[in-house]
């Protein structure tokens, strides 16, 4: 399939943390009035605001919530700890589901200092005890494998691969993967293994950013669409090819944009979605 | 096999470029002094030295010279730029065969701007061009898979895997593979590959440091062993049943430790090889 540029905004969606320095109305509003149809809402943004005002806020808006992040976090050495993450993933399905989130997003987690095989069945654990939760909430869970540079402390899932052998070890309809670019870009089973996830039906989610030269902080210098060196519409097609037809959800963490005027970055953000990916 | 501590330093090597602020000199004399047997010379430690004369200090030292980093950078857009790397890597041969150095080691390199898949095959190229001239120089090479943080601009080969892949298609004596804790503790399918690099006889080098957790720098912000999270002694132990009894050479990039006194440096990386390597 010959890749070609998306035409309109119709499957554009924006992560809050994406324009962190706005409030959720604002995010709403902006987003709103620039035609950016949809919104995956980070938790941090529905601090301080009532569950019934952000789930009023955001239907009055038209915006479609289309993820929640994020749960996760289940390793910890104790198993006190543990549990406090198995709760505390109990309530953002409960928060994911006040405001209409199909999907809840799953940073998985690693801990420093146990090995990461136990961290990965830790994982496995923690999302078995959670998985009836999610069900009842009628909200799905999506493993994000994220980047090898976060597995001391961020996620003990770092390929596809192990996303979808996670996935699939579930074989339910209530568990599928979220797909970044910023995480999988450099694999060299990248194309096999998004295939085989929408094959199983678990292509839950697309993330989009770019991966900048150089990269000067490791958690917060992602790169907008087109600055960077992601072959962001070929993996585009990847995944079209193997089913999703869902939202494209812009996820950026960057300092530098969150010191710039977010209606202006938004701008920005609009432009680089209809030409590079 | 249970893994044991290493009861003296008679496999231990450095890297030149762990005690950065030493002139080749001063490295040489302080290891020997502390009773390290064996150095890995990088490249920049031979600026302004005669050849001769860094052969002779070498020799008189009786250290061991176990690599020589680097080479590679093979991946340019230019078929000019891609001659020039493998001049370079020529002379990298000819100096290393100078110093007496068994071993180049090959950063493979990757260009931002074009397909990762471009950028292995020209680093593919790049290595088929140079060997005849390795055998001539009786120095072989050796594949180092990157940490997938460095496909941008480093190395597009980022999994043993993809190494151990390469160095088979070569099927020669004169091409092995460096195994980098730091690059690849977090690969789910380490043990497997490191088995099979050892199997197919191409294990040819062994380097340890530690991944620190907050890591403040993609570049230099290496861990001296055990103040981080790589299962080092798992993994030795790994390497040693695929039939690997060389070196063990301590390579770190730190923009911290080279502000310290580097004896003392030199000491703490001694005690920290016999405690947690």
């Amino acid at each position: 399939m010959k890749a070609q540029p998306l035409n309109d905004l119709s499957r554009c969606c924006v992560h809050s943390i994406t324009t962190k320095p706005w409030t959720l109305r604002q995010a709403v509003e902006n987003y709103s009035s620039i035609g950016i149809p949809a919104i995956t809402v980070w938790r941090d943004a529905l601090k301080g605001i009532d569950p019934t005002e952000a789930k009023n806020m955001l239907d009055d808006s038209g915006l479609e919530v289309v993820s929640y992040c994020r749960g996760g976090f289940f390793p910890h050495r104790s198993s006190e700890d543990r549990q406090k993450a198995i709760d505390d993933n109990r309530r953002a399905l409960d928060e994911a589901s006040g405001i209409g989130a199909p999907l809840l997003v799953l940073v998985c987690g690693a801990a420093p200092g146990q090995p990461l095989t136990a961290s990965r069945e830790q994982i496995r654990a923690g999302m078995e005890a959670i998985l009836p939760h999610a069900e009842a909430c009628g909200v799905s869970l999506a493993i994000e494998s994220l980047h090898p540079m976060y597995a001391d402390d961020r996620s003990a899932i770092n390929t596809l691969k192990q996303a979808n052998d996670l996935a699939e070890s579930f074989n339910s309809p209530w568990v599928g993967v979220a797909v970044d670019v910023y995480h999988l870009w450099w694999d060299p089973d990248l194309q096999k293994e998004i295939k085989r996830c929408g094959e199983n039906g678990n292509l839950a989610a697309f993330h989009v950013c770019d991966w900048k030269t150089p990269t000067k902080d490791l958690l917060l210098d992602r790169g907008l669409m087109g600055e960077g060196c992601i072959n962001l519409r070929e993996i585009r097609t990847w995944v079209e090819e193997a089913g999703f037809s869902g939202f494209i959800e812009v996820e950026i963490f960057s300092k530098y944009y969150w010191q710039m005027d977010q209606s202006e970055f938004l701008n920005q953000i609009v432009k680089a979605y209809l030409k590079h990916v």
